[in-house]
């Protein structure tokens, strides 16, 4: 159990920030410090500015949003700063992103988004008329959080009670980002590693609002469906039970939580983590009580050192592994009972120095093609085992 | 109108080749050469061993390819060699995969395939008797065609009458390769560039022969069916013929093809290609009239050229962009009528220096955002054309 300060206000340019606070003296948006902005943003979309849109692909019905949208980018930080660091006491504003000169975790609107809601944009239509072109304002949100104030720490390395924080960040926005008209799905995601096009280093993670269903999620739905309907199971739940019952590809297990490599896994590492409870529907990480929401900290920080422990150093100190992290949840509206939370982490470093490409097969077909087997990727998971035990969240003088 | 001799062989390990020439004296396979590979290969699957295997992933439904098989690999190549080069004249045997001295096209089977016949290799079953897990022989066909004897030149820099040939050697193999049993669609691609992961550098291409539906093609399926169902049309033809109908985005047109931008293209820089003909089917490249395959020759060249030309150098030349090129056919069984053969070319370099990484919206949602329009690549696509004139197929004195 967890005591998170939620402090909301808005940056210069309209966008919402969010601090969630978790240790006295629950630094930003203390009295002695401020919580404007005093930025000289011009407003995020100027009069008459449209927002992004988005078309939908005939061949695949995929959606597509598109920087169609002109957006205001006088004010630029300098190329060498990082907007996701505290402001610096003192100066007059911030370089960044973040007002204060102090936070715990921070959450707050993208400033370039490929999905916004923008007063004012065309709803939906046909490109040049033609129906077999759909368009659409691409009216979700896109959110940044940012897991630490230092920016030379990795997620892993923050204290279990920083993770617990930004656990509960990751559930209230979903819980609050649900509520948004036309939202349909809500992804929590991390892309760690240049070698995935990350260029800034800071701790952080994405949320994106999507206002419609994704291609994977579609299609794990249409699954889910047709399994339901053939046995009366949940799709998720019934997998999850299956990789417990052979046991084989099991890497941890918690009071809460199970940690597996999933038996037809294609990424050269990949993991999924999923609540234990199977007697009630869990879609979100908003539905997670707060047993479980305690006891996923350490998982989640003891999964994220296996990783870096997967190809470690010549000297065997941990490197960090590239990894995609994100959440499935189920969709806000229909399709919510079929799905169920899950989180997919994985790799494309196949090797020391090498990575997996996504060449034509992958990426002209979407026929993945293994390398491994997710028995050899299991056994590796497990060898880099720490002595494990679900860590306790209070970590006295340790806030960051 | 071109002629090709076509000559097969075996290489030593069991594997076939087959030599596709176009020009006097039709250099590989001559008399005074040797067609026999005298390399002391071990039997490509040795007695007992097994096939490579798939697993259904139940989350998607995708089939997913694995290195379960244990292939013997006791006879590399030095690694500075180039397995594609044709052997030096006098050499005992060739450090690589082909046995002549000289050709102008040669397609052979993968040493080392994803997909593959094996006989032995266990049916279709379950993974540890679980149902969920689907599991079948891994039992269609890899091969690589390469373009040229010259490992400096680009695909870009052949002929037209090499182009021919390699046109040839694509509808030829797609034609042989669904004959075998169990093969559901053939997919002839090339992969360019370090940045997609393209290790060797001498001009080639692949033919996939899938033992499944691609997700892809099963996706376009769907849409195509659903689009038939609801208005009577092939969806491919549908989608060409708006294209030509709105002009925006066509950037070439010849006697038989034209190419555009997709309106709803996804990647940094995408062109599709089809042929012009509506009054009949054509599903693959096998279908092609030969009046098609001279035309697509020159086109094909102008449509690489243009994509060099997308971010020339500081001093206006050329530069490699990499992409990835597929032909995107009709399955061999069930919907052949649905679908219609098109290429698809793609880049991920979004900018000089710059590529597209697919971070988590794309390779955790398959939810693309794109950082660009249809419009500009069309543009630009335009503005770097060739005096193009569809080029005659003689070219005397320049076999290669």
């Amino acid at each position: 159990m967890t005591h998170v300060r939620i402090t909301a206000t808005h940056l210069a340019d309209g966008r919402e920030l969010f601090y969630f606070d978790d240790s006295e003296p629950y630094v930003s948006g203390a009295a002695t410090r401020r919580l404007d902005d005093p930025r000289p943003l011009p407003p995020q979309f100027a009069d008459g500015a449209q927002g992004p849109q988005m078309r939908r692909d005939p061949l695949t019905g995929d959606w597509i949003p598109m920087a169609t949208h002109r957006m205001n980018r006088t004010f630029l930080p300098p190329a060498d700063a990082n907007p996701l660091a505290p402001a610096r006491p003192g100066a007059a504003y911030s370089d960044g992103e973040i007002p204060d000169t102090d936070y715990d975790v921070v959450v707050f609107e993208n400033r370039f988004p490929s999905l916004a809601r923008v007063e004012g944009t065309p709803g939906p239509g046909d490109l040049e008329g033609e129906p077999l072109w759909e368009v659409r304002p691409a009216d979700g949100r896109c959110e940044v959080i940012c897991f630490s104030p230092d920016s030379t720490r990795s997620l892993r390395e923050v204290s279990p009670l920083r993770m617990r924080t930004i656990i509960e960040a990751w559930a209230q926005r979903t819980e609050a980002l649900s509520q948004i008209e036309g939202v349909q799905q809500i992804f929590p995601f991390e892309n760690r590693g240049e070698e995935i096009g990350v260029t800034l280093h800071h701790p952080h993670g994405q949320i994106y609002a999507y206002p419609y269903l994704t291609p994977r999620t579609s299609i794990m739905l249409d699954r889910a469906r047709e399994h339901r309907a053939a046995t009366g199971g949940n799709l998720l739940a019934d997998v999850m039970t299956a990789e417990l019952r052979s046991g084989r590809r099991v890497i941890a297990q918690s009071e809460h939580w199970v940690a597996y490599v999933p038996a037809a896994g294609r990424w050269p590492v990949e993991i999924h983590v999923a609540p234990l409870d199977t007697s009630r529907p869990i879609p979100d990480l908003a539905a997670l009580t707060d047993a479980e929401k305690d006891d996923l900290a350490g998982f989640y920080l003891e999964i994220l050192g296996r990783c870096d422990m997967f190809f470690p150093d010549d000297d065997g100190s941990p490197t960090r592994l590239p990894y995609i992290a994100g959440w499935h949840q189920a969709p806000v509206g229909e399709g919510r009972d079929d799905l169920r939370l899950h989180l997919q982490l994985f790799s494309i470093r196949r090797a020391p120095g090498k990575l997996k490409y996504l060449a034509g097969s992958e990426s002209g077909m979407a026929a993945w093609i293994s390398d491994t087997t997710p028995e050899k990727v299991a056994d590796r998971l497990r060898e880099v085992a720490t002595a494990y035990v679900p860590a306790g969240l209070e970590n006295p003088g340790d806030h960051r």
